[in-house]
Order: C-alpha cells, then structure tokens, then sequence
C-alpha cells in the first residue's frame, strides 16, 4: 500500500499585472516550491509626483525566499524585466531563467549594479529545455510579440499543466521566428489545468496585423519620399528596426542612430542576430552631413513624445547634432501609449510648424502593429489549450472581463474563469479551485537610486506642496521668558510671488506674532506643539480667506532660550 | 474733388485660440475701432501645478481699452466665455453682445461676481440684427455646434466683410434650429474679404454624423435595457440632454439629474424652451428610490472621468444618494477630450468591478457625435463663402495647416492663406493683406480667486517641489560673534520619510554646522547672502550624491545678534 501523502496543492496569484498593464509578477506554487514568472516595474500615472517607477511589494517573496525554485522571465520589455534589480536587492533568487535577448538586456540592465549581477545567476533556456524541480516541470512555448525571444512558460505539475502566456499574439507571417502552435495543440490534447493569458488587447476585435506588413508599408512609404526621413519608433521592437533598416537597403538610405536605447537595441540585436544590415548601412551619427538628405534616414526614439528623447529635442530644436529641416518627412512607427497622445501632439505641432512633414499610423500610412493578440487570437490560444481554468492576466479589469468573456464563449465554464486582482490567491486542487484569500500586496514608489522606495506620505506632501506651494513662518522666540525676541520670517516657495505681496506677507506676520504671543500669556507652562497645531491650523484659516489657496503651513520655532517644559 | 481721407486698414489678431484648442479671444481692428471676439479660458495641462484657468494676456485691450466697441460671443462655451469676469475685472467693454442660451449662461457665471454683473450691459442679439459701430455693421449667421444658440459674426467694413465662424459643423438634420446657409451664400456672392473658421475637425475627413442620428441610437440602446440607466454627457450640450430625456419619455423613464453643471444645463434649458419634458418626467435627485430600476434614468456629469464629477463618485461608492447596483447600465453619451483617457478609464474599471455594464461610443454604439465641422463641412463653408484670404483658427497647428490646406483646394490662393500665431497680426488694406507684427500676447495662469493670477516663477517652484520636494535648513547664528549658538534645525516635506533616515538628516546637519563655520572664519565681513548661496548649492550636491533627489534648498538664518554687515 502507497504511504500517504500531503494532498496536492497548486497556488497561483500575481504580485503585479491584474487590473493594471504593468509590473508583471505572477506566482505559482506547487506544494512548498515557488516559481516566479517576470519581474516587471510600472510607469507611474500623474498623481505619483516624482516617483520615477512603481514596482509590487516583495513582501511575500521576501517571507517566502527559501521556497523559491526560480524566476522565469517571459520576454525583456520593462513592465517583465524592468524590476529585477529591486527584487535581487531584497530577494535571494537561485536563478533567472531566460531567452536569447531577454538574456543580453537583463544583463545590460544589470550592469548598473555590479554587485548584483556578480552574485545572480542567470540559465539562458532554449525553447526545447525542460527544468525539474522536485516535482514540477518547467517548459516553454515560443509564442509572437513585438520584441524576439518571447515565450509562454509550463509548469506541469500532478494535479495538471499550467500555462503562463507572457505577452503574446500569432503573427502568421511573423518576422522573427514563428509560434510553436504544435506544442500549444500537444498541451491541449494532453490537458491544460489553468491558462494565465495576456489581456492587453482583449477590447480589440479581429486578428491583429503581421508585422510582415507593416514592413511593407514602410518600404513604399519610403519609395515615395525625396528627402531625409526621420523615423521614430519602439527602440525595444527589434522586428521594426530591422524592417525600417531593410527599407533604407532597399531604397539606398543610410541609418544613423539617435537615443540611447535605440543605440543599445542596435547593438544587443547584431550580437544576437535579429539585426541584420549590410556594411555601411548603419553609420556614424556623427557622420550624417557627409550625405545627402535623400540618402538618410535617422532613426530615433522618442515616439511616445518623452521630452527629453531624440525625436522630443529634434523637434524643439535643443539637439546636438540635428537641426530639423523644412524639406524633412518625421514618420512615427509606434502608436500613442495611453496617457502620452498629448506630448506626442506637442512634438507634431512642434515638427509642422517648421514647415516638416509628419506621417503618424493610420489606415493610409500603415505604419504599426500592436505586440499583443487582439480577440480572434485570444479565442485561438484558448481553442487550442482547452483550458479547465482560466485566469486573464496582463490587463485593466475590464480587459480582464472581456477576455473571460471570450474564454466562455470558446468552451471554458464560467465557473472555472476567475478574474483576480493582486494578491488574489487562487487554489486548485483535486476538489477543484477556488479563490482562497489574498497574499500581500501592493505598490512601492521607486524616486531616485539613492534611498530607493518613498512612502506614501511623501507623494501626498508632494502633491499638496505641487497644488499651493508652501508657506513656513520662522519664530525666534525666548520660551523661558515668554518672549519673541525677533521678528518672525516667513519663507514661501511656489505660493504667491512674495514681492508682488509684500503687504499681505507682513499683515500676516503681524498676526502670527499676536496669535503666538497670546498662547504665551495663556499658557502657564508652554506647551510649543499645541501652539505650532494651533498656529498651522490659524494661519492656514487666514491665507485661504485671504487668498483662496492652501499652501502647506510650516511653523518652525527656534527657542534661544529654553525654558521649563510642559 | 473728394477731401482725401485715411486709407482704411483692418487688422485680424488673436489673443487666444491659435494654435490650441481654448481661451479664444480674436480682435477685428477696422481704423480706430476694435471689436472682440470671444472671451474664454483653456484648462492648463499638467505642467502647470495648482493652475485652475489660463486666460489670455488682456495687455493689448488694457492699453487699448478705449477703442473698443463691443465683444461679441458666438455661442456659450467655457472656452469662449470662461474669461468674461477676469476680462471685465481688467478692461471696460461697453457692451457684451449674446443671443439665447448664450446670455443665460453669462448671466449665470456673473452672479458669482455681483460688482461686475451690475456694471457690464449685456446685449441680446437676435439672427437678424444688424449693429452698426462708425463704418463697420455687424451681423449674425446662425450656424450649428453642439450647443444651441451658436452663431458666426459677420463685420462689414469699407474694404469688405470679414466673417468669423465662431465654433461651428453643418447638421442638416439637426435637433434646434437649420444653419443660415442662404446667408453663408449671399456673403459668398457679395464678397467675403476674410473667413476665419473653426479648425478643430480639420483633421477629420468626411462629414460629421447628424445629431438626431445619435438620438436615435440612444432611443434604440434604452429599449433593450431593462434596468437602471446611468447616463453621462456633456452638461452643456442641450440637445443631447433634450434627446436623452424623449429617449426616457419613449421608453417609460422617468430622469432625475446630478451634477451642479448638469442641473443648471436643465434649468436655463427649460427658461430658454431647448429642453422640453412632459410634466413628471424630471424627478427630484432624492426621490430615485421611489421608483423601480426600469423607470429610472440617471443623467449625470463626469463622462470625462472628473474625479469630482457625479460619475466619479458613483464609480467610487462616494456619492450621497446613489449606490451603483450590478444591473445598472452606464452609458457615456460622450467621446474623451484629449487627456482624459486615462481618467475615463479608470472610472469605466471602477464600474465594471462592480458587475454594472458600460456602454461607451463606438461605431456599434452610437452614442456621440462631435460639435465641430470635419473636412466636408469645412469645404462646404469655404465654397458657399469663398472668402479672398483664409485665417485657420481655433486649432492646433497642424489642425490650422490643414484646413489651410482645405482652403486651397477649393479655390483660395495659397498666398492668401495665413496661419497665424496668437498675437500675429494680420493687416488688409487695398494693396492686399500681409503679416504686420505683433501684439503683445501670452498666458496668465488663475490660481484661486482671491489674488488673480501667479507667476510662472511659482509655477516652476511648484515643480521642483512636487518632484523631489524640499529641504530647508534653519541656523540660528550670531553674526557679530560669528557664532552658531543653537544647532541647526532640518524641516523637509515631499522629500524623504525623515523619521526612516534620521542618521541621514544628522549627517547633513553635521556638514551645514562645518560649512557656515568655515565661511565665517574665512570672511572678515560677514556676507549672508553669499553664504547662504554657497550652502544652498553645498548642500544641494550633498544631498544628491547620498540620495539621487534634488529637493529644493532652502537655508534659513535667524540672526540673533546682526553684526557689522558688508
């Protein structure tokens, strides 16, 4: 007779991806033994005043370190990759697993922090390698997306398969290699537990456009044009910066690189081999005035009209090397990321008005494609994985719920879909799955390399001060005496123009001293923090009525001569 | 013999409305005379912290305040009649001429401001009215927008007639009254110097959809919906607001409205007859829960995801009387206004998370058609009035180069096209009309109502505050003695959680105390000004070397015992 064992027990939850686009962290345990796909960050929404990158709370992990196999990383955008270094500074990781030039961009990005990337160990996997831990098996599926190397990853465990998409679509004509839908048809056939699917695109009908075409349309857009060509794009898409090299072969242009990503894409993609260029393609940046107009094309970042990218100071006219001439065509291959159509907008109007042409994507000037599978994509991954469970990851909430939506409609049980937020556990097990309560979770502000996460205090100071400024009043005062020896100051910064208002300041002062020096009389034994409360909360009354804007009131008082203490 | 006179000149100038979409303001100058055209605010983008309103630089009209002989309004949107009050505050205008819906809507705004609404005479005009000022007869063309009331005003001068289309589109079905097209072609016969017209769509092919078309879709969407309706639209538009309540009549509803802009939309509708309901059909706000789900619409604000707006707190369980239920259906009458995607998106997950439906425009739910005329229409206005010379206005700049573009396909001589910036000027005469300088023009920002404008230098503080906030630094010294007699003292907000870093902060304080000591020892005549310069960028490295942020500086000296002073 077999010994008894522990029932098996499947975990699965994310620490960053649901309800948002960004900071990918998903975990799937079985038993004791914990895998990590992707460690991503998130670029913060406009309320975050200064925060640089936000990135999941490690708290878990942390807790959880020794149970860790690995981290398996799906494909090397920021919101996948953006976060290891935060992670490997707080979480002891026995490897990262990863993919061709998902490989070279972690190292890259690890460079920074020597450090880390002495005491990391990262297995390059190939898309046929399968890993044992215990008693789960960890495999791949190269799957299409809008940079090379991207997989879905298995964990085949003894309850079952569960299949981790990564971000992806199917590019029938794709440029880099193709989908292996023959291991997607072996999964479903030999039964898919659980499938985390990418969402991104789950608002989207249709198939999504081959990159093959959009190639293409870039080339005849090119033919067409007798001037320098300035292209703007993804630096991340090495498919597209390969194509737009093609189409300066093919129309005897000549490329020269601006911005630093893009200098780096170029680079890890030659030493990997997605980019390809014939000797004297590609020159110096330096170089371009030793060509004519019609043999360049520039290609650039700053698509997404960062303000301090290549394209961003082309067209404002602070770039070191380029000057923007009237006769130049800007093509953007890229599309808006919600939130930057206004910066990109300023770029345009910046470009046009000095007379350029501008060619952004549109259904005439196919010049994008998206990176993840729009509805009739998604609807294939599920017909051909068959999942028993189903989880949409990767996306907005109401993404997520368009996509259960499809998963029912191509055979999945309702039931069995369970749309989950950050931290949501789900738990299979023989019985069944089912949500079983939350893990922490949570956001941490990244400001900055020095002191590394901010509170949440911070930003909501920050707000306060971005709104109406702050307005610190500075009392010298004798406390044994009860006396104010010197006239109080006032220091304000982004409030009013203080020399503008010099009377409303000094009517201010006035005030302050008399409210201060009647708590002094009140008080037997002073008590200076009832008085600063009292003082922040007076002062701020009196600037509102005076001015209708509530600065942040910062009372300090310098006791030269400390008296008895309450 | 004729006694010789002075050539006559017009100028066209804008003080607001080119190259943007906002705070128009132009300026038809014939001779002495000056008439306005429009008076309104653009809201700021998020560069500008803490700014409420930007308005125009109203310098030109200060200066030139007595030459003025009117403003007219062509219809009453924010964006043209948002600056009335600070206009009035700063510049006499002897009339203010509205019609309709437009003079409610100033009225309205100027109760806030009793001083200014009992001294400014508001005019109403009618479609057939005719103003006569010195040598120059103004008139009205009643044209269609998304608010009703909307009219292009015509200025007869001795060298022709300059017509201004206000914001304007074609609907040939429309809900209110039919454009003036007659007038339109009897101008285009008489002669029409100059047309300035509405940029807005310019980038928009074809024509735009009829507004009783969307009617008739919202009637369709509320018959198959068998539960509570939310529905958002703009407050302003009447038309739709009058649609969606026969939608309601038709399908047994009974509306009741949220949102204070929402609720004075239906008020001055129902004064001026645009919005018309049978008795019981508008219920009181507090009274929804008498009634079942499927008798109810609730039409509210916030269809741009406005964190404060009545949708929004619906979304986010805040508002007072209405908890959202499952079965509702939220429908957004609407499109987003560049911006404010995110917002809205945020709002629709909110919704969604709750099980309510969302409905938003696409072409299968046509719930929104635009109040600006697209490429069809544009040509249409400039073949009825085919205009001499052609000014693009109320429009970005590449908005404005197109519809130059339009222009000329229809006829205009591409050297009569000008695509002014705010304060060009543009002055015809009887030789022709060419670029003539510049008037004084540019943004003031509104912050509050109690001081009036700030200056860009607070906007700039506010930046640095609210990305990596401050850190002031307080000494008390002795000047005479050259002394420090108290230690230094730190107030930081919006920088570094100081109760995390407190070795940090002493360590700063530390090298303050020995960099003012220094300085006063190699100083013979004390100089604070230069010290405190000296420490503020000190301590700013300091700070950025150990932490990665650059907070504002901000050194503090109290001086107790002032010395000789150099």
């Amino acid at each position: 007779m077999e010994k008894k064992v522990n029932k098996p027990v499947v975990n699965i939850f994310a620490l960053g991806g649901l309800g948002e686009v960004g900071k990918n962290m998903y975990v799937i345990e079985y038993g004791k033994d914990i895998f990590i796909v992707d460690s991503g960050i998130i670029f913060p929404d406009e309320h975050l005043l200064g925060v640089d990158y936000v990135i999941p709370d490690y708290s878990y992990l942390i807790e959880n370190e020794k149970r860790i196999q690995g981290l398996f990383i799906t494909h090397a955008h920021e919101d996948h990759i953006g976060g290891i270094p935060y992670l490997l500074k707080k979480v002891k990781i026995p490897a990262i697993y990863a993919c061709g030039v998902t490989v070279e961009m972690i190292e890259n990005k690890l460079e920074e922090y020597p450090d880390l990337l002495s005491m990391v160990k990262i297995v390059e996997f190939k898309s046929h390698f399968i890993y044992k831990f215990n008693k789960v098996e960890v495999s791949f599926i190269r799957l299409n997306h809008s940079i090379p190397d991207s997989f879905g990853v298995c964990f085949k465990t003894p309850l079952g398969t569960i299949f981790h998409t990564g971000d992806f679509k199917f590019d029938f004509t794709p440029v880099g290699q193709k989908a292996e839908y023959e291991k997607l048809a072996k999964l479903g056939v030999d039964g898919c537990l659980a499938l985390l699917a990418d969402s991104t695109n789950a608002l989207r009908e249709g198939f999504t456009e081959s990159e093959k075409k959009i190639g293409e349309s870039i080339k005849e857009l090119f033919s067409k044009i007798n001037n320098r060509i300035i292209c703007a794009t993804f630096a991340s898409n090495m498919f597209r910066v390969q194509q737009i090299i093609e189409a300066c072969v093919e129309n005897n242009r000549h490329v020269a690189i601006f911005g630093r990503s893009m200098e780096k894409t170029i680079e890890v993609g030659q030493e990997v081999g997605y980019i390809k260029a014939p000797k004297n393609t590609i020159i110096e940046a330096a170089d371009i005035d030793k060509y004519k107009p019609e043999e360049l094309c520039l290609l650039c970042t700053g698509s997404q009209g960062e303000p301090l990218a290549a394209l961003s100071r082309i067209a404002n006219g602070s770039h070191k090397l380029i000057k923007l001439m009237p006769s130049d065509t800007i093509i953007f291959s890229s599309s808006p990321i919600p939130g930057n159509q206004e910066g990109i907008n300023r770029t345009i109007n910046l470009l046009f008005k000095q007379g350029a042409d501008v060619i952004t994507h549109s259904p005439i000037a196919d010049t994008h494609t998206t990176g993840h599978a729009s509805q009739g994509e998604l609807k294939l991954m599920l017909s051909l994985v068959k999942p028993k469970y189903f989880i949409p990851i990767h996306g907005e909430y109401r993404m997520q719920r368009v996509h259960a939506d499809l998963a029912i409609e191509t055979g999945v049980k309702p039931e069995n879909c369970f749309i989950l937020e950050n931290g949501d556990v789900l738990t299979i097990n023989e019985d069944g799955a089912k949500p079983n309560g939350h893990v922490q979770s949570g956001e941490v502000y990244i400001d900055g390399s020095g002191i590394g996460d901010i509170s949440s205090i911070v930003i909501k100071e920050r707000k306060i001060l971005s709104e109406d400024g702050m307005f610190a009043v500075i009392l010298t005062i004798d406390s044994k005496n009860k006396t104010i020896p010197l006239e109080p100051q006032v220091v304000s910064r982004g409030f009013i123009y203080m020399k503008d208002n010099e009377e409303l300041t000094r009517s201010f002062l006035t005030e302050v001293k008399k409210y201060v020096e009647a708590e002094f009389k009140k008080m037997k034994l002073l008590n200076l923090l009832t008085i600063k409360t009292g003082l922040t909360e007076f002062l701020g009354r009196l600037i509102y009525e005076k001015t209708d804007r509530k600065p942040m009131i910062i009372p300090i008082f310098m006791d030269i001569n400390p008296g008895t203490k309450a």
